[in-house]
């Protein structure tokens, strides 16, 4: 029996949380490379928030999966057959890719990873784009100042981690949400965050907060919006900075998600409140890795990923990412490499 | 009988709009200047709605207006006794001073104001804050490139209609959103707006905006909030900014002011917000007035003054600020110079 190619197809557009009909698995041949492409195999496929919007019908910043089409996010993978000249066979690349066994990609599409330079899977998380969200968002739009209070939401996950870890660096206090206890102690324990907030047992977040920023707060670095965002902005020094990074708590709304305008608060503080994404710096990567590879063999920077092993997992670690439950980087490991 | 000193107190605090129980008037001797110190009568009042904010109780960006206190705000005076160097009498003066005829003032919190070179209303008006405001929150934080689409909203006012102008200045298409047909005929007609929405006559703000603005919304001069603002953030073009000036509409509020969060629209599009006072630009009123007078001047711009007469409108005139009929600045002259 020859291999087939196993493939995850967006079958439903999902209301509300995604769940397993949102998905449908589908064998299909093991495509044939063309000239200047590669043939690749998955080794890590990424899992990450920003994906849910691209499965809803309506206009984003991307355009939105097609129905019944692979989906596509960011995968390592080995290069088995080769036809294009910068690419050999045993290569390891990134890019933009299908959640499926087998992609072929043309030689733009993909770059080579220095397999021995750290851990490959760190290419998707500290070291790739959630490392980068973290260091432009936080750099050139919080711009924190030694002495000032940062807080970050989301702060456990692959992104919120890095940017609090980030903020220490450069010398200011750090303040970080997340949901669990395990989080809590993650953040205080093993990244040296300042204080910690467990929004899903506190009373008050906006309580909490007076308490953990008694000096207000200077930067927010913003994963999740809701009401954990409005009780941050309602504690804004005056010239607070906000990068708006993600919203998680409203990607799987039906309802319009509505809140207190921010328009008076904004007023009297004189805050920048301001949304990006990681293309936009585009020009600036190497400079942020570069950063980012020197804080961590520095020990600096440390991180944590949560692997689950085998193709069909990436559903459902996709739909765990908004219980809320993964410390640092999600990924699913489709395979392992062949030269080892 | 000796001239007494007519001033308006804070008599109490508004729930919802001002009304006339908010104020009341008192007599009290005319003040003795002391050692630099000038006596100014009181020509010209400014009347704005910011000044709605310092007459409520909790924290805001200025301190709140005491109770049982004369009510301070843009006064333009003239001295009619000096007992400091800097100043003569019959010295046309400007400062934040009291609601009262007269007020004793330090050199140092007035400066003179050339009377010969604009009528001395404009320097409460398109010379003044409201100019200024104008001038640095749309260059500073809007920054309109020829050919974008900046809409402005409270359009017909002090603020918005020198905005509105300066955007057309540096070419861009200007929408201007205000309340009355005759403001709408105002900005078309009178200042060059290429459109203007009647938010009070249209069915929908948002269709109105799609059609006038059928290139989406590069700049959001934002003086009222609400529902207004809501709907031109929808619109809002990648790489957006939008200055947050004021939020008229939320002023005189007594509940939370609730709306569709904007956290998730800042993202998709990557747009800026940042609110500002015009005190931040302190350091570079000189730049900005040197502009806006060489505009004018030259006839780029132009300015509605609403003048009423006599102290005892000064009242009416601040809370028909909320009613939203005033086109241009409103002011309240006092007295005449004595020198004319």
């Amino acid at each position: 029996m020859t291999r087939k190619n196993e493939q995850i197809i967006l079958a439903k557009r999902p209301q509300g949380i995604p769940n397993m009909d949102t998905f449908e698995f589908k064998q299909t041949d093991i495509p044939e490379p063309e000239k200047n492409e590669v043939l690749v195999r998955t080794l890590y496929v990424s899992v990450d928030p920003y994906m849910r919007g691209r499965m809803r019908e309506g206009k984003s910043y991307v355009t939105p999966f097609p129905l019944g089409e692979v989906i596509t996010g960011g995968v390592i993978g080995e290069v088995i057959q080769s036809k294009a000249d910068e690419f050999n066979e045993g290569d390891i690349v990134i890019g933009h890719l299908g959640w499926q066994e087998f992609s072929t990609a043309r030689s733009n599409e993909i770059r080579s990873i220095d397999p021995d330079a750290a851990p490959i899977s760190t290419h998707l998380g500290i070291l790739g784009m959630p490392g980068l969200t973290a260091y432009f968002g936080l750099l050139d739009i919080g711009q924190p100042k030694e002495g000032e209070t940062v807080v970050v939401s989301g702060a456990a996950g692959a992104v919120g981690s890095t940017a609090g870890q980030i903020a220490k660096i450069k010398g200011a206090r750090v303040v970080g949400i997340a949901g669990t206890n395990e989080k809590i102690a993650y953040l205080k324990e093993q990244l040296g965050f300042d204080e910690a907030i467990n929004y899903k047992t506190e009373n008050s977040i906006k309580s909490a907060l007076k308490q953990a920023c008694p000096e207000g707060v200077d930067v927010y670095f913003d994963n999740v919006g809701g009401e954990i965002s409005d009780a941050v902005i309602s504690q804004f020094n005056t010239f607070a900075r906000m990068p708006v990074c993600g919203a998680i708590s409203s990607y799987n709304n039906t309802e319009p998600d509505l809140g207190p305008r921010i328009q008076p608060q904004l007023i009297k503080t004189r805050a920048l409140v301001k949304g990006f994404l990681i293309g936009d710096y585009s020009s600036q990567y190497k400079e942020g890795a570069r950063d980012l590879g020197r804080w961590l063999r520095e020990g600096k920077l440390t991180y944590e990923e949560n692997i689950v092993e085998g193709f069909h997992q990436i559903p459902s670690a996709f739909i765990g990412l908004f219980r809320g439950e993964n410390i640092g980087k999600q990924l699913v490991k489709v395979a392992d490499r062949n030269r080892s």
